[in-house]
């Protein structure tokens, strides 16, 4: 368990290559994981070139880590091939709804971190890729994804430039993330006291003088996570989905 | 990566307890794993007590593992708890929408995967339950779910009563799940040369002949994943989103 414990997110790569055997190895252990009915409903599509990087990186907001990093992986549904082998085996395929989308989703996910896991056993670092569903459409476009595949989510991946020498970054203490037999709602008190290191903290300190913010709960509302972002890429991640398939 | 190579699914298992401090410790490692803008809006709810599990297992069509495994873990989105602290912090909440279900989903998913390695790398046995988003009004009602707390993948955890002895399960060869720089649509012999191993296994031709089907992709549409019963419960996924608030 101790690299799950030790793992930080890597935004900064070295120039160090990926090994195809290498890589291989890690989606082939990644695609062990559970997943539903073993249909494994989903595709990889790797990233290597650095055009199609170029071409990528818009729709995760120019985040630099796209093209530094020696590959991108991007994880989608897909009852595409599924939907192409069923019909070539006089079956009938209905994987064109949201039950199937969301089942196929959480395969993805599980993939997807099974594989990170790996990643970070051997000494690599990764970055997740929030992005991929606020510009589906992009990521769509550029990947020449057909009907019935969307992108989930991307991860980038590569060998850390520095060693880890930054403190892990806070977790809330498990009082705030665990419940026992039923979900019991937190009071005044509770949220305070789940919240108050997280809040105590140096940089979240900083990022208050720097926002000019009076919470770091408004820093999330007010700047990262706004409501009305939320709702713009809301609207656009229904388009994609629609688009591909998956709702009238 | 060892472990991840050679896991199984583990729905029977023997009436070791799984001891708490082994528990906490698998759930700490498993919410080291990344996630949006480190706001952890996801919840775990963790079932012993047997008339809890008696309640969820109608949920998950009554399989055995609901009500034999030690633990039971429903992994949910949660923006509850984060909106809680938004209002006790001068802050505008604006996570009822699509796209923080999403992010927040991803998350949680995240995190069981995480914790199911943690678990399997210490000689523990998982199995996912899929039914999580079938039946989720079931599942909030059991477990007293609140307004924007949404459970998306649920897992069965214990001590496997058998020794692994069951060839793994099979794979698809990584050129029906790996695409590089571009999807390419299979064209009819890639589509039988990807699903020729699978379509071969002795258990696939017993499953033909139980289910007195032609291929094996009937056995997929016509009993597994039936359209009909894909729509049925993507309407009822549908209904379960809006009612925790995440659609208008």
């Amino acid at each position: 368990m101790n690299s799950l414990n030790i793992r930080r997110t890597v935004r900064a790569y070295s120039d160090k290559c990926l090994e195809e055997t290498l890589l291989i190895e890690m989606l082939q252990s990644a695609c062990r994981s559970s997943n539903t009915g073993n249909m494994q409903a989903y595709s990889i599509i790797v990233t290597r070139c650095p055009d199609q990087k170029q071409a990528l990186a818009p729709a995760h907001f120019n985040q630099k880590q796209v093209i530094d990093a020696p590959v991108v992986l991007t994880f989608c549904v897909d009852f595409n091939r599924v939907g192409q082998w069923c019909l070539q085996r006089k079956a009938t395929p209905g994987f064109d709804n949201l039950q199937a989308l969301t089942y196929a989703a959480i395969d993805a996910v599980i993939v997807a971190q099974t594989f990170c896991v790996a990643a970070e056993e051997v000494g690599l670092g990764i970055c997740y890729l929030g992005t991929t569903t606020y510009n589906a459409e992009t990521i769509i476009d550029v990947l020449d994804l057909p009907q019935l595949v969307l992108p989930i989510t991307t991860i980038t991946v590569g060998y850390p430039k520095e060693p880890a020498i930054t403190p892990l970054s806070d977790r809330l203490p498990l009082e705030g993330i665990v419940h026992q037999e039923k979900y019991s709602v937190f009071n005044l008190d509770a949220i305070d006291r789940i919240y108050a290191e997280k809040e105590a903290l140096e940089e979240s300190l900083r990022f208050l003088e720097i926002n000019q913010k009076e919470t770091l709960a408004q820093i999330y509302t007010d700047i990262r996570y706004k409501k009305s972002d939320n709702e713009f890429f809301s609207n656009s991640w229904l388009q994609a989905i629609k688009k591909q398939g998956f709702l009238k």
